[in-house]
């Protein structure tokens, strides 16, 4: 089995999940101003989860180009993280719903970090059938990033209890941190054409 | 017509399926631990439902993967399939919002009842076109997980109206038997390799 | 540009369809067997509507695989086809909600006859550029089950005013007019091989 | 990467997004005439939206076309299209509820004038890789189509406040004048055949 059927499902599977984020955007009755304010934080939460969405399509996309046997094990820790992925439509609109209360806060960092170690629990089985020496291993490196990502949603999943604003702000952090264009996969793939 | 995009239709289908079952998780209005807790059930049946998405996904991708030419039969037959797999985000709404009631955990069973039957038509339609000889009809040997499957949702739908956690149990039976890695056709499409 | 994209664009639509008309089925609030009774027809103008999706997908399917270019005239035949197809889902929950009353009956029937009028102009587009003596031209011979449908959807939409129950089987009738296998485009293609 | 997954996500965004438009369709309680009534601006809402996202969809569908690679940030430029699109069933339903009000006048081409904008940063970034003499700058020429839109959009968004009807109807002229068919590009790659 080759990895084409399995990108074509994630791909449907992330593309579906990106879209019906936006029914949580519930068309307000009202035609001023006033009936859009409340609207803000829910729309504010969906451009978060829109770019987190994104990063994770892009770094699914560059991971799975290096795959060339899909096993058993690496389609059911694909499914994993999709599962988490599923979620965010969830944690999002009740985060954008609840003015970014605590609570809330957490438990969107809660699914944001759930997702990284099933991205990671992918990853490994991916690099297990690969090698060491793999593309893959070669192009994630220390994989700074994959590292520091999770540490990052723990400190902010407990200062969410504290102040829901510091757990806001180091969620944009780390999507501003993947953000930045990750070349790693794609220099090595060029030094390899 | 090649199977291509049979799968393709049939991995949008599965794909939809599984990511819309979670617009069942209604965003709770309070903020607090009490305003989850009445989701836990309707969460639970989705992991539920979608590990048996997933089981479906996978075994049909590698039953699909077998097929060179997709008669009419086949195409009714797999949209038979997909039909009964869409009333499960009906029934698994049903079943977590109803904390597991009676009726609800047999319509379930009743469901995957349908499907698994639904599973067997398309594989004895296959099997027909292939011949006795074939890879599938190798792959599948006895078949005793496929034979075994709808035999257990006959006795959790009649244990449901006694006791709905027996029924529970077995439907996580099911899936935990089919998520035991089905190495059947993948060593067949090995060796043949 | 070939077929390739616009038949996976039309899968995804189709796929879309075929599954968010089942979002209409409303999970009950009872538990008993009273509570499921209301759904029943919604359930069944739910299978009719699954099994005229099924019906386009696969004429769809076979039609767009005798198209080698796509021209501008056809890409929007076939966009023209996917909106009355998307409007499927709401004259199906309109029709189930209200126990087949007769206006919802009626727009039935013209949803219906509004994409069969579409399916037709998309054929006249592709015919068009193909010329009389192709493969599509032979296949379809004198296509009397196009020119038949929209007759008798409009026989229907006019009987929906007089007894809703003529026009509902006039509806399955067409349905299985369609059912039985059309192994015209298919024979031809055969001998082509 | 070549451009296969970036169009088959893009493929999938948008048929959801062309198809879920079609859920602001609320089912009516009544039956007869006066019960549809109310959703007359809805569907007339929905029609325009199905347009312009079946625009986009051709348009995309031929720049991408000429591409070969896909650099980080003609995948993120990408994104930042299928953002703003994703908005357009949230305002196509606000406008429809609203019966063409002033603000939701203006926000509906507040979101097509930022998806414009979005297109012309992504054929730039396409552009921009391919350099002056592509096939794709030929076929764009002086863009006049892609530079009036956002032009007319903005005079849009400011004649909505004073009469939303001259709004509503430079929304149809954009959507004509890309509806003619734009040969442009499939003229130059006809040429190169």
């Amino acid at each position: 089995m080759n990895s084409n059927r399995l990108e074509a499902f994630s791909d449907g599977v992330l593309a579906i999940i990106i879209t019906i984020m936006v029914l949580e955007l519930k068309v307000p009755h009202g035609t001023d101003i006033e009936a859009l304010a409340p609207l803000l934080p829910v729309f504010l939460s969906y451009v978060l989860s829109f770019i987190y969405i994104g990063i994770y399509w892009n770094n699914h996309h560059h991971m799975l180009h290096t795959v060339q046997k899909v096993s058993g094990g690496i389609l059911w820790a694909n499914l994993h993280l999709l599962f988490w992925l599923s979620l965010i439509p969830f944690v999002t609109g009740w985060l954008g719903e609840n003015h970014f209360a605590e609570l809330p806060m957490a438990m969107y960092g809660g699914v944001l970090l759930m997702a990284a170690i099933a991205y990671f629990i992918l990853q490994n089985r991916i690099l297990s059938v690969q090698g060491k020496d793999s593309l893959l291993a070669n192009a994630l490196g220390k994989d700074i990033k994959g590292k520091a990502s999770p540490i990052i949603y723990g400190i902010a999943i407990i200062s969410s209890f504290y102040n829901p604003w510091v757990a806001g702000a180091l969620y944009i952090l780390v999507a501003l941190m993947w953000l930045i264009p990750d070349k790693r996969i794609e220099i090595i793939l060029k030094k390899k054409e």
